[in-house]
């Protein structure tokens, strides 16, 4: 049986480009005792994976040149020689960019199950590590409380778009920021957030002095530089700020054309700005999956997905969420899930 | 009798010139029930007194032109009539640039006397604010741990020296930063600073990867700017950053050219960043100070100070202080205590 897979060809600079990855194909070896192997059907898509194609040191090294992209995704086991995890199990884990995955059970982010009753979809998206990315960081590390404004950047990406939401169940005035009038009128309209900010057209420093005149409390940030800077200038005397991302300074690599210029009000404001990778919660995810899935059944957290069709979209896909172009999560769907009567194994 | 006072007359851009503030002269009026005279006798001139000069809304309003300038200080009460002070009394608090204060005790940060067996030089710097800031951004913000790596910038200043001697009261790995090599020699020599890093001289970046093998656990920062960014970049996971001061981005106005690149780093390395004023910490104060008397009767803590004579000078002394020509306190001397046996009264 045939594996298709897309390795780094090239270190970008700046955008992906068509060059930065080539398609390969290789004969799957027969599976060892101990593991299974797992059709790809989701790749989810994330700003982090731009981060891992630098050759700067970070929290996982680099993917090296000649390398099969990493990614995480759901599929569905097709094959098992491994005691937990049998032939038509849905699950999610680093599948890599890739149509087929040969797992060992052993992996350092573990392959998991996919709870019934969730979808392939919401596993990678909103009841996945997206929704626990916004669940964290905005209650762990922002800590909102009832009647406080908070702010969301990247208001209608994947994370923003959780994030937002959390933060009106949480009682929160949310204004969000994002990069058409549409995602505006997305976030305002269906997910009810107080108000949203369209950074394209309008000057995000003096609207947010506008929409929040008792000043921000918490701001989720996924974008870094000058809409931070801006923030800073709005945070509230002991505001809080969560760094989630930073897609607009883009690579990884941080810019100069970015600067955070408002350092100086940390002091007198007693701002707090940190850090968090999801993961440094994992003995929560239980609890918090729960939390998140009792909001979607109970119709007050939505999800939307922008899913392009085809291992050989994930380059584009992850090229276009640095182009704002997605709304809600960014997924390739790389095949059809058995269970849905379609097979495109090859 | 007659006061001199510095009064602002114009607000500055960049450096303090010589007609940002203007001397006068006034008749005193004679005490009301319920007030105190105060002679000033030393003036604490501190960086934060600048970002006062620049009409930004902060935490505390802009001087206003023709407004008498603020300034902490340490003086004798000379007259009283309220029942809390007596004539004698050596006192700290918001004396302002002049050589006799009206108090009311009523100030927003009032007067305290100062404890017997402390020197009134000591009272507006290792004991008194400057002391205070640097124990409670230390140990309450950067929290740090033993065998833990501390940087301090602005090492060789008045609250990174004290900040750095902490630093290695708690059993740290301790690195200043600081801008000529004999405050180097200083932080080394006297204060017993592992290593120390002259900015002018040396790459910080480069110096900071050599000296700190182990990475950066905590930064006391009072400088901001490119120092800030090189630091972050060698921030271990779970890094702390004591946003304390800015004085490279100078004026309390941000600066273009001093821009935050590495905010990149703060979601993977978990990195958190938190400022402060220690006035939040007031009700620990007399805990901080017994610690910080044991330090110094000790002889663990030291504190040097940088004095220029007379009242005139003061303009002169908040320029320099961003000059670093200062090592540890910068402090006006505006008359001599009387208990040394003079009076320069008027």
């Amino acid at each position: 049986m045939k594996n298709h897979l897309l390795r780094l060809a090239r270190r970008p600079h700046g955008p992906i480009e068509e060059d930065t990855f080539a398609m390969h194909e290789e004969e799957l070896p027969p599976l060892r005792e101990g593991q299974f192997l797992v059709r790809t059907i989701y790749l989810s898509i994330d700003p982090s994976l731009r981060g891992q194609l630098v050759d700067v040191p970070s929290y996982v090294p680099p993917v090296q040149i000649g390398e099969t992209m990493r990614g995480f995704g759901a599929g569905e086991v097709v094959d098992s020689r491994h005691p937990g995890f049998a032939k038509g199990d849905s699950v999610t884990g680093s599948l890599g960019w890739q149509t087929y995955c040969v797992a060992s059970g052993n992996e350092t982010r573990p392959f998991r199950k996919v709870t019934p009753g969730t979808s392939l979809v919401q596993a990678v998206s909103v009841l996945g590590t997206t929704g626990l990315t916004a669940y964290f960081g905005l209650l762990d590390i922002g800590r909102p409380k009832p009647d406080e404004t908070v702010v969301v950047s990247g208001a209608a990406g994947a994370t923003g778009s959780v994030a937002g939401q959390i933060a009106k169940i949480a009682g929160c005035r949310v204004v969000g920021i994002a990069g058409s009038a549409d995602k505006c009128a997305w976030l305002t309209g269906e997910l009810g957030l107080d108000a949203a900010i369209n950074y394209r057209e309008e000057r995000v420093g003096r609207r947010l002095r506008e929409l929040c005149p008792r000043g921000v409390d918490v701001f989720f940030d996924n974008v870094g530089g000058p809409i931070l800077d801006s923030t800073i200038a709005c945070m509230n005397v002991r505001g809080r700020i969560v760094a989630c991302g930073t897609i607009s300074t883009g690579y990884g690599e941080g810019s100069r054309a970015d600067p955070i210029q408002n350092y100086f009000l940390f002091a007198p404001r007693r701002i707090r700005m940190e850090g968090f990778l999801v993961t440094d919660f994992q003995d929560r995810f239980p609890a918090a999956l729960d939390a998140l899935s009792g909001w979607v059944a109970g119709g007050r957290l939505k999800s939307r997905e922008t899913v392009l069709d085809g291992l050989e979209q994930a380059p584009r896909a992850l090229r276009e969420i640095f182009e704002g172009k997605n709304v809600g999560k960014m997924l390739v769907k790389v095949a059809s899930a058995a269970s849905a009567g379609s097979s495109s194994g090859s």
